[in-house]
């Protein structure tokens, strides 16, 4: 148990971030949930953060704002990009397809701004819900990635010259679970996923259903034979 | 000779990475220059990265908008934190000592928005003009940083998960030098540094004379014996 102690929790507002908070909390964490507006264009998902942040009692929760889209364009920030649709899972998840979807360095960015926080608050716990299965595809969401920054993040910062023996640790506790175990996982431990929104081209905030965020989505809830609570248009 | 290579090099319009932006062009380089608003209290260093960028024909000059005050609160981003003056030269040098213009993981941020700009443009090759031994005190201008840095760059992107041989390489080519060094170096290259601007407490844009950034500039004009055409108030 680690009550009292911080930790900063990355929230995008999606399905997987919604659950990495929520292990946070129910390890005791005090929790400082962060969200950055990097120019998504389905930025109707930081209103599903705030939502969550709120059902969920973090200490604290901060929006950034930071205008991604001019120096790494992707399918997410530029409107002339494609969503992938209708794509079959196994394509999805194969191995050394990096798809129109990935955002260059995002999660390094992410990382680095959770970092910055972290060290002013004196919190020495990350949480990001990177997940491997579901997009191998994405470099910045394998082990190896996080590894390699947490062993950055005890350097770049004043854990890297006290010696108070004080570690960060960069925590992604997802990231070899199925989508149904994280549903599985996020159902015992209350979570309500009807406010959150992981669809990459919705309408109005409704998901469209066939996007790779949304067919992952609708896999895991039939794989934990859990009604699915998205509103699809 | 790495001619039409394109690299990234971080500017924020002082001393230093004008100088590795200087390294950089005379190795060949097309170089891409990215300063960053970060909420620097002392951004008239904004106008001298305009104006070295445009004197070295840089060929794309971005500045990014990301503000970092409320996440990671320094004497260089926060009114209410004073700037330390007239210190003595040991004292800034002085190892395990993280000064009060120490911004919270800066330079990860820095580079990360590096990384994901030289991704995008197909560039592996990425400047920082940090220094270890002016600046001791900050964990992240020290080699172990820019190592780590560069071991998680290949990671964090498609260089991971490519097999076509090609390698992001961390460049920080002032780390061991003295300011003296890399003075001597940027005027045989050519560098204008009266268009530079160091000071972490400038007035009207005119440099204090007796901050950190100042003290050691100005020491560095000296040791090499080269006229300091900076502009004091």
């Amino acid at each position: 148990m680690t009550s009292g102690n911080k930790a900063v929790v990355l929230l995008s507002g999606g399905l997987d971030s919604t659950t990495a908070l929520a292990i946070a909390g129910s390890e005791g964490f005090a929790c400082y949930a962060l969200t950055v507006r990097y120019g998504q264009l389905h930025d109707c998902e930081l209103e599903a953060a705030k939502r969550v942040a709120s059902a969920q009692r973090v200490a604290e929760h901060r929006l950034i704002e930071l205008e991604l889209g001019p120096l790494a364009p992707s399918a997410l920030t530029n409107r002339d990009i494609e969503v992938p649709k209708h794509r079959h899972l196994a394509e999805i998840a194969a191995e050394g397809n990096v798809p129109a979807t990935y955002v260059p360095a995002r999660n390094t960015i992410l990382l680095s701004l959770a970092l910055a926080w972290a060290e002013t608050l004196g919190a020495y716990d990350l949480f990001i819900g990177v997940n491997v299965l579901d997009a191998s595809g994405y470099p910045d969401c394998r082990p190896e990635f996080v590894r390699a920054f947490e062993e950055l993040a005890n350097l770049a910062t004043h854990a890297g010259v006290n010696d108070d023996g004080n570690r960060i640790r960069v925590r992604a506790p997802l990231i070899e679970w199925t989508k149904a175990e994280i549903i599985r996982v996020g159902i015992k431990l209350g979570v309500d996923y009807a406010i959150t929104h992981s669809c990459y081209a919705p309408e109005a905030a409704l998901a469209c259903g066939d996007c790779d965020a949304c067919l992952l989505r609708k896999k895991g809830f039939t794989d934990a034979n859990v009604p699915d609570p998205t509103r699809y248009f």
